[in-house]
Order: C-alpha cells, then sequence, then structure tokens
C-alpha cells in the first residue's frame, strides 16, 4: 500500500500555491503510471485504468467518486467501454497540490483492491 | 418528449454503414445542444450537462450509464464538479447511426426527468 494514499487531503486557503517542478518530481515518483501534462498552461496528472466491461469502468467511477466526495477534492473521470481516465489537479493553485497525489494513490488502492483480483 | 428518446437502438452488423452527412444534420435537428464535431476523421456528437455539485453530476452519469447498459451502446462520460459532458458515436461504422441520436436523445430525457426539476 502507498503511504500517500493513507494520507488526507488538507484544507486550502487562500494563501496555498502550487508544488514546485521538483517537488512535482518527488511526489510524481512516489505513484506508478501517472502521466504529468500540461494543459494550456496547467499542470495536472492523469492516468487511464482498464476494464473487461462497461459496468466494471462505472464501478471504478463511483468508487473513485466516493473518494472525492470523502476528501472533498474532486477529479475528471472519462468512463468509457473497458477504460476509466482519471485526472487530478487543484482548481484554485491553477496546478498541482500534494492533496492531487494523495487522491492520485488512493485512485490506485481503489483499482488494487476492487479491481485486480 | 423527444420521439427518438422512444426508439431503442437496433443492432448492428458489418454490413451496417455510418450516417451520410445530411442523414446527420436531419437528425442532428431533433436534438437540441448537441454537437457535431470531427474528432481524427471520426464525427461524433457531444452535450454538457451542468449540475449543482459532484454527486448530483455523478449519479447522472450512473443514470446515462443505465441507458448504455439497457441498450447496449455505450458512451464516453466526463464526470466533473458539477458537469458531466456525454459523447455519442459508433465504433463499429467509425462514425455516426441513428443509435447515437437515439442515445442523445435518451440522455437528454434523463436530464430532463431527474435533473432539471
Amino acid at each position: 500500500m502507498n503511504p500517500l494514499s493513507m494520507e488526507t487531503c488538507v484544507r486550502l486557503d487562500k494563501k496555498t500555491t502550487a508544488l514546485t517542478p521538483p517537488e512535482i518530481q518527488n511526489l510524481l515518483g512516489q505513484v506508478l503510471g501517472w502521466q504529468l501534462i500540461d494543459r494550456d498552461g496547467t499542470l495536472i496528472i492523469t492516468k487511464p485504468f482498464k476494464f473487461q466491461n462497461f459496468n466494471s469502468a462505472l464501478s471504478f467511477t463511483n468508487h473513485v467518486g466516493q473518494q472525492a466526495e470523502d476528501q472533498d477534492h474532486h477529479p475528471a473521470i472519462l468512463t468509457e467501454w473497458g477504460q476509466v481516465t482519471v485526472t487530478w489537479w487543484t482548481h484554485s493553485v491553477k496546478g498541482l497540490h500534494r492533496n492531487d497525489f494523495i487522491m492520485a494513490a488512493r485512485t490506485d488502492a481503489v483499482y488494487e483492491s476492487y479491481f485486480r483480483a
């Protein structure tokens, strides 16, 4: 179990800033398969997860959504037949926060627990 | 209620071809707010739906997913805080089929029934 997945998201205030590139690289090394992308100037992390059918994909989407509600930090989740792509970033800092890597690790944990038998 | 939403998807075989541009324009005129997009050479239709929060968005995603399972025709559903973007196309014809417009109308019907009080 990734220790990051045991952490809980912190509440952000107006002074919270985005992670620096070295901080991002450090955290990126602690989660597997997450791709760092610059989307119109905002850094995001994204990862595709594979499933046997649509229903399993949708079930995973719901599990990730439940984590998002629990932690009050919400991703973009693209649900398709056999695949779910989860994307994390922090709107208020216009980039990445440690919260995003915590959620990435929690997303992986959900997949490991329920969908990779 | 859009009459298209009362239709059921037909099963496709290898001979089924994509709709022609005039057929697409005709059907596009029968659904409201769906945008026709050429995505890497494949025509798709897509529409964003607004919600008050993440949970309502996720609930809508599940309703649309249930319709997809019922009709055995599956979309791409992007779930975010306050918004769900649904995209329909038919993989086997590398474009659009009447089934996609039936599902677009069914998607609208779900939104009207459950989420627009």
